[in-house]
């Protein structure tokens, strides 16, 4: 590995880029973080100082004007993200966008225009593919130790819905949850998904539907390949966050479960209590956002190309758009690729 | 209970009569296999013999019309179920009936017209509701501990497809794999299915699609509560017979897995091995084959009513008829009921 | 198999003799229950008549002296045991006698002898090594998939502990629960024990104390092939009846964990629920119980020696009187072989 | 938390040594890692130049003396902890000193009055105790939860034995390896051993005989508040580390299995396979190791007690004594309190 110190700028600092920016300075050496932009970033001084940011800015274009600064994080909120993305290519930066790029598929293709255009590498935080147990599953699958792929399966079920502000812009539960799902079946069957059936509606909570959304919902994806995949979500599992994955093939099955806070298992007069799934996704993923980005940096400094590209982020909001028209008519839809 | 001797004939001595028989004479004492009828008689002395049938014949009306018989178990070629029934019914006899009771709806409802009339006990054979693990799970259900029921998911999957004769007079995969979902979930559910998506193809073996029947399905189910269910079936997983269900709600989730030949697990430097499920349905369900006969008997004495009885037999074949044409449509169906 | 019909007689009919009858009945056509000799066989008829026992009588050498009789069940008392072994020996009658033989290995040593003499088949009652499951890591180990065996190790433990007045006469928690635990490390070894350390107490309930036993106990075992064995016991826990083993070696390790009542799992706010064992031998064991007489029928039908014999009776009753003496004394003693 | 820094000092720079130099780099800002001695300080330039220390130096004093150092970890040889821990503590610096303290318990009573004489903070490097797991069984047994202990069971078996040169040294399997266990022991009771028999042999390889060490172990412990310990080590398991503890109680039992690299599972027709524990110590201990530290550290701050001290160091060592006495001996032998 390069001796070469990389500044990194990142754009938004929620939950999800201040997880990153705490991640690359206890990981990542060889990563500066030259500069951190949010709007409310007067608040962030100490947090900051703690990890060793250098700037605060309350605009992201002080990062993306900056020459210094070799690549970008995006993680401001999902309307921002086409726009930022085509200035910081046409300015250069290596680009690390957070899932979804835009709603848009059009906007998407924009985006991945400049970034050809421009040369940079762009990836997409679609992090469930670092989890070590669905790369696991994946490499099992890639070995050829399941054979050729009749049925992918996966569950996905959130502890507890989003506040509805955020239900309102979310895009919808397909466009905002089961698209890291729609990228895991793509990720596992190494194919294209060319038709979507969708279903389902707010069993957990009314006020979900006059949202316009829907909680609880089941898909099934045709595949290039002839295999099918089939999802299943919830935006609310009382005994916390489920993500199960299934691949199902003519010479075996893969399958991961769950895992949990811990591996006590206490047996009593009524009966065998074992822990319940870690609560969330910052718990059951942690070293997937750790890996993530290192796999980034990897790709800026040996200029591979990156594990998830503007392809991935593209293909899956695709789906996504098909699940949503499928769900309102009624019926399967073809996939636009 | 009673003291009472019942005489039971068993018409149709294949493997799954032969079971039945078997089963009685070891378990139920109170019943008397008076006659069992099979065109291939001669063949079963030896067999009949060793497990104290009085007569054998090839004529099942020698069941159908001698005063003695109780109950007959109905076991034969499936396009024969209806006949019989119809007739055993006029005769005053209570019946037990595998699955399907026939193929087509109006056949069935003729059957059932005729026992209603006749005021007999008419059972139909979906032993998998008598299975310890997934009668537990039902129990679980119905005592509220998963609230309000989401998702209802089922893997279905067999060791090895069917030889191709029996492919051609099955009605394919859904009439005759599938349906002893669409008996679980119906179970499970206690609602009714409204529509059905079904999807699939041969995956396996392409002469099981030139015989016009697919090996490998996708189902989704919508039902009157508002329930989902999630069927996914396939006619050879290398690793046995995977028979596995969930059933999630509001209040939590209830699963069951596969039963292995034994709990010895071998660890070497080659990972941690495990039994596989146990091979086929004759392993796996075996306690239930005995325990469905067993409520079948009681109900006989005690006068109540089945544990499964014709709507049962005539609602799954229902699913069954509209998820062949959803597969033919490449759209949902709705379930005729 | 032969088509001969064998006559037992069943020798005491409290739990465990009404248990290998009605097994008898319900699986072994073969076998006709011909006599049962119970102190109390008044109380009897009823369940006599249900399973087709012709003959009841009040005292056992009623089926010693009948000609008739090929094998008997010796169920009655443990101080029973030996006097009828030798007097049903001596009478010809092939015996298979529920553990253990007698308390004092003299003894034993004397029934052996009558055996040797009258050339019949002696089979003790050890069953845990007919369950599939422990016979599967016995089959792992005898196939060398565990290479040499350095560390056996069984934990035993019942849901309750005996009534005081079994306590009394039981022989002490060596000789009356351990010692299927012995019988089981010598069977998995292959090997014969040397030395024993075994210290406890009772933990549970005072009054074991008082009665001079003891409900808690650790058992270190040396063999002849160097393998260490190790038990655990105790005579409450809570959850249920605690069976595991495990044999570990130079190639790798089995082990056995607990069947349940069903593989149910419940996952709530609370937790992940899974079934507590199955409640206590009877249920645990069922099938062995089958499995057991019915190696000891083909025995006798073929004149093979019997899968458990009167050495594997002798030498786990050694092991026991050595645990009890080294309680006594606080160190090892050496096994008296 | 304070806003201090503390300055650390890191004396030897062995696996241990840098292994604790690294995570406190990465996870604790509020440490400095002013300076690192170690013999082959020479060849560490590089590697502590990426991790931000100041010094190196190949003399420990120049650590002991610096008055700036707060704090030093003890990752050199065993036969210099005493030594460097006596003068660290006359110096004023709080002390954390990786197992075990010294062979000789009356070496550590020295160390233990120079540290109350100091009146500085002593922690031992038993990092199991914050393993997640294990502190999940262990409040459970605090919470009361499995009722009085009765038997605490622990498995230890590590993938491969160590070199040879280390066995020499080693002060014996007891001493370096089940010392770990002797900890755990103590920390799940809560309790002191009042008595030990050990016996064992080298099984796995000859050769550590002639070292005149064992590599295979049972170890039966009896505690003053009545409880029973049973311990059994192997020196190579070839499917990995096997590290299980069990506490059964008068309510219940709580039983921690192994961690693995992943949660995948793959059935063929070979099986279900499942992966093998996590490799070794490193890898299974990694975040216990963190854990340790931060504890220290919090102490260190808050003046508080640390949570394992120099009497867990001496008790353990003294049971390891005594397991090593009563190997020769050949029966149990009670511990020096």
């Amino acid at each position: 590995m390069s001796n070469k110190i990389l500044n990194f700028g990142i754009i938004g600092a929620g939950r999800i880029g201040r997880l990153h920016a705490e991640n690359i300075a206890s990981c990542y050496r060889n990563v500066k973080l030259k500069s951190v932009s949010d709007l409310y970033y007067e608040n962030l001084h100490e947090w900051a100082g703690n990890i060793g940011i250098e700037n605060l800015t309350g605009d992201y274009r002080d990062i993306i004007n900056d020459p210094e600064i070799d690549a970008v994080l995006i993680c401001s909120p999902t309307d921002t993200h086409a726009q930022i993305s085509i200035e910081a290519a046409k300015s250069g930066k290596h680009i690390f966008c957070e899932k979804p790029v835009d709603m848009d598929p059009d906007r998407i293709r924009e985006v991945l225009k400049q970034v050809d255009a421009s040369g940079v590498i762009f990836q997409v935080g679609f992090n469930r593919r670092f989890d070590r147990n669905f790369r696991k599953a994946w490499k099992t699958v890639r070995e050829g130790k399941v054979g050729d792929i009749h049925i992918i399966r996966i569950t996905s079920r959130d502890p507890a819905p989003p506040a509805p502000e955020y239900i309102k812009v979310s895009g919808g539960i397909f466009m905002d949850m089961t698209i890291h799902d729609f990228d895991m079946v793509r990720y596992l069957s190494g194919s294209e998904a060319t038709e979507v059936y969708a279903t389902g509606s707010a069993m957990i909570d009314r006020s979900i539907a006059e949202l316009g959304d829907i909680d609880t919902a089941a898909v099934v994806l045709k595949f290039e390949n002839g295999a099918i995949g089939i999802i299943d979500n919830s935006r609310k599992a009382v005994y916390g966050y489920d993500q199960r994955i299934e691949v199902f093939g003519s010479k075996g099955c893969v399958t991961v479960s769950n895992e949990t806070d811990s591996l006590a298992v206490i047996s009593n007069e009524s009966g065998v209590w074992s822990e319940k799934p870690k609560y969330f996704f910052l718990e059951r993923y942690k070293e997937s956002f750790i890996i993530e980005i290192g796999e980034f940096i990897e790709s800026i400094l040996n200029g591979k190309k990156p594990p998830v590209d503007g392809i991935d982020g593209l293909n899956s909001v695709l789906i996504a758009k098909a699940a949503k028209e499928s769900l309102l008519k009624g019926k399967p839809v073809k996939v636009e690729l």
